[in-house]
């Protein structure tokens, strides 16, 4: 008797960070946004959650989906995201099964999945969008829906938005935008590439992860409180997004550092100025996270005073970390510069560029600097280096986190 | 020979505290606004300015206009704001002169003012409203441009808001908008009474002073930034304002605290979310700032979920003090759990009301302790209480600043 196969995929997916920014849906259910968004995907060499899956073909009639994550069940809940994920993904896997009948009917096989994120939730970096993303290339490779038998990216992009919004944008390299629609079903919520990470290699992510005593509004709970109370957002949603995705677009398509920057840090500003302007208000920048504003602002005015440019854009997401995008030839000025005022220790920094990066010694010409204090070790808890990167990876069988038995083969 | 009769006057004015904020100007040469907005009046027992001004009418060829400004000699700037003032007091003098042959001629003669703050600049309140408001209100007595003379407080208003903005709404005691008018010429830019103090006593002040190492953005200076480079201040100017003067008019003529409280909450919130939006952002709220509003929401959710209605209302100005709107009935409850979360000694808080409140031992019932940190002493540097209060007083000639010869009693 031969061996029965073996139906299993494993893939990674990236972490990506908007710089227009995401706030508001119009349909929470269907996760369809009040806004288009737009963001860069971070390298997998870094940070990536990485999930494998696979059909349980011979579990006996108590086989069921089950779910492990970091090594720890986790209940696949009835109409929550997995569960909406899976449901979508099987559906789209019978459809094809239907047109054609020489593949395998595999898709009322139970299925398990194991995801690992390789960043601490001690980093404060958002999961959900890697992981759903993840969980969707991983199905994707496991079922063969591949743009090579008709599935576009931009179509799992609409499933994966339904599992977690900001995970669509996940589904791509490089420069990534997630269309709102128009559409009341959500066909037309998707992702699509404004630009592959090839087109503009060397934009560098740094992020500085800054601790905060008091937990923050969820921003699941924080984005529909701003949709009910600030009379701002309408303004920033009808007026300014739609121009200023045009303008960034065209900066990442033209590689102009000035005007990305500048766009990218506006529209940080204004996503925070509608939370504030939220009843009763969100505020997820803290004193450290403004301090970074400052350091950033002072930099870029002495810099663009000597004709050099921008040098660095801030960008703020639901929490009081700071990510900083930086052009490849400024990077170590800016990390030295950030090392100054925010001392770090080689545990907190490990340097995986191998730049050498020492707290500057000096400022630049021109920088002020008594623009901010020079903070303890600890304000800032510790920086990741990164930079811009590309969509999701399909891994060998070796790396799957599934043993011989489908079961995780380390569990918590 | 009788002793040449002496031309001399002094009042205080009081410092008010916008509920709907002034932020941006059309013209800033006349200082005209962008928007509307609302203040309420503090009293002039706690907190004024206090301003003496005499005609020197034997000074000889080099008497000229001289000004001293807490004991110190300050020198008037052509084209200054005192300047301005005292010109456009002198012209209207000057007509009533003309209109009236009984009157002396005094308008010519050189001036000399002395002005008092009774707040020390530690205290972080602006001074400018309460004492250019001090200087209009003195030469009006002085040049006995007065409303039995045809001279509205409305019409000496507008000469007021030439020498500083939001002066000309401390012109009047109670509740006072200031209306943006829109002429050219700023004719119809003045301060209007929307409700005396004695319509609406009872509202207590409460100004937690939140020490700041860092110097924030001037006023001036950034109220046009935000004019040039908020894409949101347009939407508030239009949209907003002109709506919320309508709703906080009804809210105060109906002494409708938990209407009052909303806008005046909703605003302050409104007007820091444009400062974020400025490019490059302007942050005034600091993290004690940011802990008073979790406190004071609370506070509120907890108490309006038991259907005692809003207890307090914060508004933030161009820096990270508090001012807490409460009413009298409250007043005490709201103190006590203020002081348990930013202790005070007896110094930084004298308890001017004799209200006996100490650190509340237990919080409301419903109360969630840990929505905030309870504060080491300091963090809050010290309270001020005082209460909605009347308009400029005229004092009596022996409370003059000056001497016999007009020189300022005391010099530093």
């Amino acid at each position: 008797m031969s061996p029965s196969p073996v139906y299993e995929a494993t893939c990674t997916a990236p972490v990506n960070i908007a710089v227009v920014k995401y706030w508001g849906k119009r349909d929470t259910s269907l996760i369809l946004p009040t806004n288009s968004s737009l963001s860069v995907t971070l390298s997998q060499d870094h940070l990536r959650s990485l999930t494998s899956a696979r059909c349980i073909t011979s579990g006996g009639a108590d086989a069921r989906d089950r779910l492990w994550l970091n090594g720890e069940e986790e209940e696949i809940k009835q109409g929550g995201r997995t569960e909406r994920c899976l449901s979508e993904m099987r559906k789209m896997r019978k459809e094809f099964e239907a047109s054609n009948s020489s593949l395998p009917r595999i898709a009322d096989f139970p299925i398990h999945i194991a995801s690992e994120n390789n960043f601490p939730t001690a980093a404060g970096l958002a999961s959900s969008a890697s992981g759903l993303s993840a969980l969707i290339a991983t199905l994707s490779t496991l079922y063969a829906l591949t743009p090579e038998n008709g599935v576009s990216v931009s179509d799992l992009s609409r499933i994966a938005r339904q599992g977690s919004g900001s995970a669509c944008r996940s589904m791509f390299g490089g420069y990534v935008a997630w269309e709102m629609g128009l559409k009341d079903d959500g066909s037309d919520s998707v992702a699509v590439e404004v630009a592959p990470v090839e087109h503009w290699p060397d934009l560098h992510a740094l992020i500085l992860v800054v601790s905060d005593k008091k937990k923050g509004t969820p921003s699941t709970a924080g984005m529909q409180r701003t949709v009910a109370t600030s009379a701002l957002l309408q303004h920033r949603i009808k007026e300014v997004v739609p121009a200023r995705m045009q303008r960034i677009t065209t900066a990442i398509q033209k590689r102009d550092f000035d005007a990305f920057a500048e766009e990218t840090m506006a529209d940080s500003n204004q996503f925070h100025a509608v939370c504030l302007d939220t009843f009763p208000p969100i505020f997820y920048m803290n004193d450290v996270s403004r301090a970074v504003i400052q350091l950033v602002t002072e930099l870029n005015r002495a810099s663009v005073e000597k004709g050099e440019g921008v040098k660095a854009a801030y960008t703020y997401d639901a929490g009081p970390n700071a990510v900083l995008y930086v052009q490849e030839k400024d990077v170590k000025q800016v990390l030295e510069l950030v090392l100054r005022y925010f001392p770090q220790t080689t545990e907190s920094f490990p340097d995986p560029f191998n730049l050498g990066a020492k707290p500057a010694s000096d400022v630049p010409q021109g920088f002020n600097k008594a623009v901010i204090p020079e903070h303890e070790v600890g304000a800032v808890a510790r920086i990741i280096h990164t930079k811009v990167g590309d969509g999701p990876r399909v891994l060998a069988k070796e790396q799957s986190l599934l043993n011989a038995e489908g079961m995780p083969k380390s569990l918590k």
